[in-house]
């Protein structure tokens, strides 16, 4: 090769649950592993205040407290954790000094090159993607404007800053519920839009909303659609213009005389409406994702479940699970990761020894 | 009904990571879960003295600490945790009063009637298995007669009482390596008897084996099966017969000349060579297993992973997973059983209102 690469054994994208977790068990199989940290070093959680029901944790932990911990665990059996953003995977070529003309699959799909935004290059014999999921926004007027100027996707990063304010959060999940119930602690009042009649979010959440809807903290907005955002970089946000409709997704009803649009006086904005995954980076491996972009793993039962259709190349947390999303199961994706990894390189070691036997036989 | 039969919402039979994990779900969830601890209370992990590679502990942490803290965790959040050994779980037949016509399926499949050891007997909507799998035994003469008596399933538990004594462990595998290692602390000398010539557990702990062979603390005898045992209850295990073949798996071969059948002096032996899923009482259900007896649960993506092929019973831990067997998995997939069968009772929940409401427009 050309090019002036560093090789490993195994490099994990990511540094969240799913991340550090296959880095512990990856660096307890001696796979060596180098965990590039990703735009977000520690992942979606970082950004929770207090983790509730991540199992052995009965007085709860703090998100940063438990990827810290992680990582030092990690790092202790091994794992090297380094900051660095991927933004390319590919199947590297081999050079042709290394090629002996066997197995004609396998050396054309191994190993990668993984190449990093500050220009830095390495090649790796397996790959596990755990890069995570990046909050979704609307795509509405302001929004481009505003966001970090009053407009969020994390309310316990910014909650505080606007406190005493008309707060709006936009969504009907989990993640929306939690956002509204915490920022109760700074606004004069949150208001929850909801596209829907239902909200999704789990029992416990809805509860707790419910609550604070009693004690005046907390008004909720059903079928309503958040339009536009109006304010400014100096001034911050002002207000929001927003819709309507009995039967809910309003915006889709804009000529509906059934529909409302009004203005809203707000001091700031939180969206939580969804993830999407982080794999644009891996387009040239040719890896199959969803129409979301969700990587499609073997699953099943036994072994490979986090198996990706590239050889060598695996995907564990939020870049395959839209469903579940927990610490917990990222958690448990992560270890799978690393074990169904260290089970591939073991082949590829094998293979190798009885290439090289076979060639000194010649 | 006329049985006296307590109705529960959601019942989880296991008290292990899975079901302690599901525990702290379905309580967060407002599905007042009911764990029935089983015959291992806490499950195998209650055997490890210490779980290195649970993700958030870099100091590590006992099995029994980690249990406990769950526990705490689950029962803070509102999961009623009882002693009681389930025999087996029948879909109940519903009482006509209850019976209005409509849906004779899901009617025909829930509730499930649960039946405990003690006689007492339960009803409930919705059944997560999360009770495990139990240590493998040979079959070979002496067995039976010594279990307990210098032959055992667990050398945490028991290593212990035959310092200075010649041990023998038998398996291949993690556990195998492990109880080896950790019996060093009170043999004079540990033998690892393993019927192949490779062994499957992770580096990790290969290399920690290693290490004492060549300290002289740990003997490994590669393709080597255990064919019988000797002793007596009164005095211990004596001596057991042995059996090697340079390919492996003798005892398929005792006939071969290559195959040497020889005596050795132990005085304590420890099986390692894997375990039995505990989903027997589910027979009645008619819930599909594998020809070992695990569960075959959904898998996929997305949700309903842990769903089986019976409605409203769901699969966590070691009844599914024969591959990966790692507390974080275990807790990933209670976590996930509980989210299923929050989703599974939110239907029946739904199904019922609007059944009750088509009844009153009658």
């Amino acid at each position: 090769m050309t090019e002036d690469a560093e090789h490993r054994r195994l490099i994990v994208a990511g540094s969240g649950i799913a991340g550090l977790s296959a880095a512990i068990y990856a660096a307890r199989s001696n796979n060596d592993p180098l965990v590039l940290e990703g735009v977000e070093p520690g992942g979606q959680l970082t950004l929770t205040t207090d983790v509730a029901n991540y199992p052995g944790f009965p007085e709860g932990i703090s998100g940063p407290q438990l990827v810290n911990d992680m990582k030092e665990q990690a790092t202790q059996f091994g794992a090297e954790i380094d900051h660095g953003v991927v933004v390319d995977v590919d199947r590297a070529e081999r050079s042709s000094a290394g090629s002996r003309g066997g197995s004609p699959d396998d050396d054309s799909e191994r190993p990668f090159r993984v190449e990093l935004r500050d220009g830095t290059v390495y090649t790796c014999d397996a790959f596990i993607a755990a890069s995570g999921a990046s909050a979704r926004t609307l795509g509405v007027p302001g929004e481009d404007e505003l966001m970090g100027y009053g407009l969020s996707t994390c309310a316990t990063c910014d909650g505080a800053f606007f406190r005493d304010e008309e707060m709006l959060v936009v969504g009907g999940g989990d993640a929306a519920m939690e956002e509204a119930s915490f920022l109760t602690k700074f606004a004069s009042t949150v208001h929850i839009v909801h596209r829907r009649e239902e909200f999704r979010a789990e029992d416990y959440w809805i509860d707790r909303v419910n609550e604070q809807v009693e004690e005046g903290k907390i008004e909720i907005h059903r079928n309503t659609e958040l339009l536009e955002i109006h304010g400014s970089q100096a001034e911050g946000v002002d207000h929001v213009t927003l819709a309507e409709h009995p039967e809910g997704h309003p915006s889709e009803k804009l000529d509906d005389p059934d529909t409302r649009t009004y203005d809203f006086d707000v001091g700031a904005v939180f969206l939580a409406i969804g993830h999407t995954p982080n794999t644009d980076y891996l387009e040239g491996t040719g890896v199959r994702t969803d129409d979301e972009g969700y990587l499609i793993t073997k699953g099943g039962r036994g072994g490979g479940q986090t198996r990706t259709d590239v050889e060598g190349l695996f995907g564990a947390g939020d870049v395959v699970d839209f469903h579940y999303q927990q610490a917990v199961t990222a958690g448990g994706m992560g270890a799978k990761a690393a074990i169904d990894a260290d089970e591939y390189l073991e082949d590829v070691s094998r293979a190798e020894r009885a290439e090289a036997e076979a060639a000194a036989d010649d």
